[in-house]
């Protein structure tokens, strides 16, 4: 083979768009550290250390709460697979792209899909999940607490009860939450909840947190098929992650070992402070557009504070402003899909990404581009705006 | 959370196991790479150079030839789920434990099976598929390269033409093979193959090289139902790694950074060159096995370069010097698996792993260990022996 390979070199992107968001350093050293093998003694420390983080930062007190070998659709996958068999009832609240593919994943393992439906951007009544179950036989209530795609948060206070007293299990996807909003597993009746490492966790994609409650154990247990997914089976991949260790597949060590380091970077800055830095740069970035003419998606009280769907202005051409803060800036944001393609700009303020800095330099940025594009703006109004929430 | 955890450090092993290997400084510096986007151009650039790469080490010019977000066990897991319908038959050759997993991940799927089998450490003969397809309609034949449970090499070069023939794919597990032992997919008539990143590469495990062939791509095309499993899905994972790059699920973007340079290890050093590397390690360590009265377990002619299953000696007791070759040494083998347990060592010698300096540090170890035991040995003949090899 006559070509070579140049060492792997990358532009240094500052990451603001629907995730992967930047790695914390210390997360990518930690990757560094040399393997050991997944029977070590040393690592199974590492382990222990991985579950109890992951029940902190998930707030429970489950058992069963492992990171899964793949990405956070893996997780959606685990959580999908292991309590669905074939006819089972699933009813999932679509409001965006990612309840989509919880339909797609429930059909894939035989459970009949009953939706419902609200509009893009707009969360899902509670009321309506308990008139909808008292016409059903759901095994399984599925939702997204932070829809990646529009920028929306599902208030989950409520619905676990909901879902119990309907003898219904509680499945939340918290992939774009975990480490930025709070995610309460045990207070809401959470059953079963999956995360991805490479939004609020600030940690490379490719390992996905996931809690089973005692009922959802119960509810695998008790299945009357085996799960359709064999790499995803939590009851075989539970017990190399219990004190039994009994191999299923090789862990991936790395992953581990960066999961671990994002988990302490979270628990050392605590739960409450770091849903503050997110909740405040939120505001400032909402503060900064607002400035800047450009309106928010999602009405307010329903907005994440670690994705901000913003509403392209008139006449900008949203691909060619993207390409622009990627190029001339290195900053990359999202735009949006489906029915929201070319209408929102989807910008990440996650994790490590979630800083002032940021903040003020994306204003910056987008000042600068959009000023040359024509669109017709107060020099300074975002960047100033911003720095007056932060100096509240 | 009042706890406090440390920096991450566990001990530094030279890992002669099973799988993970030691992976290669070089790879790990890899991951400290700072992340891109998933549809940054940047990584567009990465991917198609993992794809080129990939290619080269499986001697293959398949199209579809990508990293699967998971370890070989989701590379297993593509492959079957890909190919396999309800009812579909399927030929599996079983001489170890990953062909036993094979005939599991078939029978999630709805596969019927149809077992081969040959005792643990043999082979299977050719002629015995060849007569097992005359009275079957079976879709895919599959067995495993590299039995990473025994240390026995399968060969393969007969074994398309007999699947093919019989209208049958060849489905080819080559974890513990590739990087190490010829893989040669296209000449072997090979229609999907999966492997590890974590054996040969000396890459950290979660990651898994897949190649499908033409034909096996329109056998994905022509299935009547949809793929029971939808992370691993090919229809959809291929989309985004074609020039089409539709979203499907997060890559895990450290992984292949750290996968692109351990292929790129791999060009540096040549096929030919790390295969004959591999070779010569396996024959010291065997000669210094040999010296000290170890036998291997597998006949000669049919042993794994990579993988070595050395017979523990009557009277020694397995746990007991695997533990202090960790606790004493810091070097890390395996112990046998069912049938097997106690009965073997698996002493791993891939990649990087596959040095002359371990294998000299290995045998001195055991040696160490083994007198300590009581165990009579000739002083020095293990290592003596290992470097006449060298000196040959």
């Amino acid at each position: 083979m006559a070509k070579s390979y140049s060492e792997l070199s990358p532009s240094i992107r500052t990451l603001m768009g629907p995730g992967p968001s930047s790695a914390h350093p210390r997360v990518l050293r930690a990757m560094t550290t040399p393997l050991v093998g997944y029977l070590d003694p040393d690592f199974f420390k590492v382990m222990e250390e991985v579950k109890e983080l992951l029940r902190y930062v998930l707030q429970t007190t489950n058992e069963l709460t492992i990171p899964v070998s793949g990405t956070g659709s893996a997780g959606m996958e685990t959580c999908i697979s292991n309590l669905v068999e074939t006819d089972d009832e699933v009813l999932v609240c679509v409001n965006g792209y990612f309840g989509e593919r919880m339909c797609e994943i429930v059909e894939r393992y035989g459970g009949k899909v009953r939706r419902i439906e609200t509009p893009w951007g707009k969360v899902t009544e509670p009321t309506l999940i308990d008139e909808a179950l008292k016409s059903s036989r759901a095994k399984v209530v599925a939702l997204v607490h932070a829809e990646t795609s529009t920028g929306a948060r599902q208030p989950l206070e409520e619905i676990g009860k909901i879902a119990h007293k309907n003898g219904a299990l509680l499945l939340v996807d918290a992939v774009t939450s975990l480490g930025g909003h709070p995610v309460k597993a045990d207070e809401w009746g959470i059953d079963a909840c999956y995360s991805g490492s490479q939004k609020c966790l600030s940690c490379p994609p490719g390992i996905s947190p996931v809690s089973f409650s005692k009922r959802a154990v119960e509810a695998v247990d008790s299945r009357k098929t085996k799960i359709g997914n064999w790499y995803l089976d939590m009851s075989l991949v539970a017990k190399y992650w219990s004190d039994e260790h009994t191999y299923h597949h090789t862990p991936p060590t790395s992953m581990i070992y960066a999961l671990r380091e994002a988990l302490r970077l979270v628990q050392e800055e605590g739960l409450e402070a770091r849903f503050k830095r997110h909740e405040l740069n939120h505001r400032a970035l909402v503060a900064g557009l607002d400035a800047m003419g450009i309106k928010m998606f999602v009405e307010e009280g329903s907005r994440l504070w670690s994705l901000n769907a913003a509403c392209v202005p008139e006449g900008v051409d949203d691909a060619r402003v993207r390409g622009r803060l990627l190029n001339e800036f290195n900053i990359e944001i999202g735009g949006g899909f489906g029915a929201l393609k070319g209408k929102v700009w989807r910008i990440g303020l996650m994790g490590y990404s979630s800083s002032k800095n940021n903040v003020l330099m994306f204003l910056g940025a987008l000042e600068n581009v959009l000023t040359s594009e024509g669109y017709s703006l107060k020099p300074g109004a975002g960047v100033g705006a911003a720095n007056s929430t932060y100096n509240e």
